[in-house]
């Protein structure tokens, strides 16, 4: 068994964890899409028929655009966008940050699949109007992740992003929002998620990280946009043949989890403060409902002492953490969601004060 | 609703159906899926795990190849495949049958996304040496459609399948078989199927057309191979998050209908016999489980026609047919499966005749 195979293992022997929405067995959750109204139809073909039409309007109702079209994975939605945007202004530039997921996760996709070539624009952990300002070439399309997980979450202020906006519109460059976790984003807006939309010509939203869904995403625009992709999205292999368990369980998630983002971003905020209180603990500033904790050691000693603490509490804390640019120092993820609520901020805080202690105890 | 949705309609409120395994709702396909032993564990994350490591093992022992992929999609698993060949080889030609899947239903997919360039090979319903030999210029990949599903299913002999892949590796060409049908292909050959694989490097087969999974596909080869093929997998968007009820219904596929492939060429060949006796209809002698049908008539009258058949009397014909090179005459498909079984011969065909009068009628 690898190391993350018997890590795997164990957080799911765990009975409580620190963040998302708890562990399921497969049988479990088939039992839920099969308790759902929506599974009593026939299943759809090719993505044509409930309930994936149902969770299509679902979408481009709550984000105020005109069509969303559900995407297996969001690789595949993304490339068909960039293209699509890039392909009508016959410039093949895409404006993102370097930190981006497009850019860091993909291994170069869209570089490697399509005539396009990254600009990367790095305003810290984000970038606005200066430094779209500073380009000096054209833009075939300017991509924003919200929030930017890989800067720790980090959601502009919205000033900024209505800025980017009105930047893009005012030079007739096409702005695209990867959302993965905008239903995360918000409550930090104190916003409609159609108003956050508005300011995008299309996004990405994802069904399997807040949402909790089996897998999937949307791409949402306007019909025409929608229309212009759909070739990209076949030559990408959009186009599996039943989508309905992707279908019923973001459906399920929209039903059961979006309307409690707003408590899990307050939740993150009160959960951060406690855990930075712990001695050699730092933390990011929540903006959604996850954010950074820093913790000394390595990521091998904290894996090593964080899989002794899980199997001696039943309770799982992190993931298995990546260095940072201070030595010494490891960044792990939390996500607050359904399964946080059992942990409370004290506790967490102590848990992670012990995890600590044993970690320094390997030294 | 558009005539397609009225027609799909109409099809699931039959109860009988000439080709397939039948048509059930989304409900009773879970509760299939949960009934497996197979569905007691927890997911896959990412496409590791069970049950898809399970179906990975039972596919890659099936055809005697080191490892095998699941992958969501066929357009995704065959694209990496090509890439990952010619990349190898630094030649980026891709001999193909212009009938190919590849060629003719993926929007030119492996052109537009990849520095790869068909070279069309055509020997009316497949090609063989001779036309390797005619090419006179060097090639990245050949690839074999098994069967020719666009030229009704059409299989090459045993005996110039071999002399392709002699001829292929004898001139360090690799070898991909478009394996979507190759589970219905086997019978015909009358040899396991890792005798047919050993012919090829590389392999994909499907795991929804007659195994009646609910999408997905495997490809197929050696471990080498497999793994310079997964950056491309990955830039196309092949990681779903969670895998698992497409790979418990491709298992259940395996269990149920890979047996019966052999029972459902045989079913083929009489209900062709059968059919071909109704006076205007035509045949194309079936090699698999799969056939065409040439009826007198347009599209359009047809699938008229065969709507009031279906609706009269709940057993479903054949989906909407297509234009042949042969003016008034109209192609439709057979694809012998479970429901098959409900149908005799003799009705088959007394059905098939009822429809010609009745479009006959419409003129």
């Amino acid at each position: 068994m690898s190391d993350a195979e018997k890590r795997l293992q164990v957080k799911r022997s765990c009975t409580r964890w620190l963040s998302g929405h708890g562990e399921s067995t497969m049988r479990e959750r088939l039992a839920g899409l099969m308790a759902m109204p929506e599974s009593e139809g026939y299943p759809d073909v090719y993505g044509s028929g409930d309930p994936v039409a149902l969770l299509e309007r679902r979408v481009a109702e709550l984000l105020g655009k005109p069509a969303a079209r559900f995407v297996v994975k969001g690789v595949i939605a993304q490339q068909a966008a960039l293209r699509t945007w890039s392909d009508a202004s016959r410039i093949h530039t895409v404006a993102l940050h370097p930190l981006s997921h497009i850019d860091s996760d993909e291994l170069g996709a869209f570089e490697r699949l399509h005539p396009l070539r990254a600009v990367r624009l790095d305003g810290g952990r984000g970038f606005g109007v200066a430094e779209l300002e500073a380009v000096g070439e054209p833009l075939g399309v300017v991509t924003v992740e919200l929030p930017l997980r890989n800067a720790g979450f980090a959601l502009p202020d919205w000033d900024d992003l209505v800025a980017v906006s009105h930047w893009c519109r005012g030079h007739g460059v096409p702005l695209h929002f990867d959302g993965a976790r905008l239903w995360e984003s918000a409550p930090y807006y104190g916003r409609p998620l159609d108003e956050i939309a508005d300011l995008a010509d299309s996004l990405y939203v994802s069904f399997y990280k807040g949402l909790n869904g089996l897998a999937g995403c949307a791409l949402v625009g306007s019909e025409d946009f929608l229309a212009r992709a759909t070739p990209w999205l076949t030559r990408h292999g959009a186009n599996v043949y039943a989508n309905y368990p992707y279908a019923l369980s973001a459906i399920d998630g929209l039903n059961r989890y979006l309307p409690r983002m707003a408590a899990y971003r307050d939740r993150a905020e009160s959960l951060a403060h406690a855990i930075a209180q712990v001695r050699g603990a730092g933390v990011t500033t929540p903006r959604t409902n996850g954010f950074r904790v820093f913790l000394p050691g390595s990521p091998d000693a904290l894996a090593g002492a964080h899989l002794r603490l899980a199997e001696r509490t039943g309770t799982w804390l992190f993931n298995r953490g990546a260095t940072t640019d201070v030595p010494g120092l490891t960044a792990v993820e939390v996500q607050v969601g359904e399964a946080t609520e059992a942990i409370p901020d004290d506790e967490a805080a102590r848990l992670v004060a012990d995890l600590l202690d044993s970690a320094e105890g390997d030294r």
